[in-house]
C-alpha cells in the first residue's frame, strides 16, 4: 500500500497508520460516545478489521484513538473501492482529520487499480453529506428526494434510505 | 471462479448460481421469516451483494429463493476466505442444501489461492455448530466456554460471544 505523506494542517501532531485486527475492541468501545449514544456497533463486526485492515486507517494522539476509517477494495468490481465507516473523536472534529483519512484511503487506490470510490450515508446526516461534497464526491441520482437531497430508497432494507456518493480519482 | 459441478442429492432440482447485487432486496425480504422473526437484516447491508457477489451463491427453485451464502476472499490475509452469512428456506432444510452451498464456496477457493475458510456463529445456534462440525470445521479454542462449547468472548462487541470455526481445504 502507498504510505506516501499526505499533507494536512495537523498531521504532524498525530500518528496515522493502517489498522490492525486488534484495533477492533477499541473502536467498538468509543462508538456509542462518538455517535451521541446511537448504537451503530452492529455495522462494524470484527470481520472488517480482520479482513480489510490493510485499507483501513487509524489516527492516534498520545496513544488515544482519535479517528478511524474502515474501507476496502471491491472484490467483484475491479476498479472500485468502498469507504464503509468513518469516525472522529468529538473533541477533534473540524480539524481536517476526516479529510486526512479520506486522502490516505484515496492515495492507496491507484496502486491497487481503483479509479472510483463509493460511500453512502443517511439523509439525516447533513454534516456527512456536506463533507462528502467538499471532498469532491457526487451524489448518485437515486429514486427519491429527502430535504431536496437525492436518495436511493430502501437501500439496505425497507425504510433505510441512503445518500450514495461516488468520486472518480 | 470455479463452477465445477458439486454432487449433492437434490442438486439437479435447483438452480444454483453466483449472486448478483440485485438479489439483495429479495434476500432481505425473506430474512425475518427464515429467522423466526429475529431481525438480522443489519448484518447484511447491500455492500456484501455489491462487492462480494462473485463468491456468494444463490439457490432457486422455480424462481423462488431457497437459499443463499454470502462469502468473500479475505483482502488482508491472502490465503483465507470467509463465510459471512448463510440462509436456507425453512421448508427446504435438512436436504443437504447448506452443504451444497458450502461446497460451492470451497470449490472456488483453490483457484483463488485460499487454503483456509473461516466462519462464526452464536453459541445459542446449536444447529449451526453441529453443521460446521459435520462440514469438517474445527472450533477455535477461544477464551471461554458456553454449554461446553469453546467460545471467543466479546467477539463483535461486549456480550456478543462467538463460536469461531476454521477449516483447512
Amino acid at each position: 500500500m502507498d504510505q506516501a505523506k499526505v499533507h494536512s494542517v495537523d498531521e504532524q501532531d498525530y500518528n496515522i497508520r493502517t489498522a490492525k485486527s486488534s484495533d477492533h475492541p477499541r473502536i467498538i468501545s468509543v462508538m456509542p460516545n462518538w455517535w451521541d449514544g446511537r448504537d451503530l456497533r452492529p455495522l462494524l463486526p470484527r470481520l472488517f478489521l480482520k479482513h480489510f485492515c490493510d485499507t483501513s486507517f487509524i489516527i492516534e494522539k498520545e496513544n488515544e484513538l482519535i479517528g478511524f476509517l474502515i474501507g476496502f477494495l471491491s472484490q467483484s468490481i475491479q476498479d472500485e473501492a468502498y469507504i464503509h465507516f468513518v469516525g472522529i473523536h468529538p473533541d477533534f472534529r473540524r480539524k481536517g482529520l476526516g479529510k486526512t483519512l479520506y486522502r490516505r484511503f484515496f492515495n492507496q487506490c491507484p496502486n491497487n487499480g481503483r479509479t472510483l470510490v463509493r460511500a453512502c450515508t443517511s439523509p439525516i446526516n447533513k454534516d456527512s453529506i456536506e463533507f462528502h461534497q467538499r471532498m469532491g464526491f457526487q451524489i448518485e441520482p437515486g429514486d427519491g428526494q429527502i430535504d431536496s437531497i437525492p436518495v436511493t430508497l430502501d437501500y439496505n432494507c425497507p425504510g433505510d434510505h441512503k445518500v450514495l456518493f461516488m468520486k472518480w480519482l
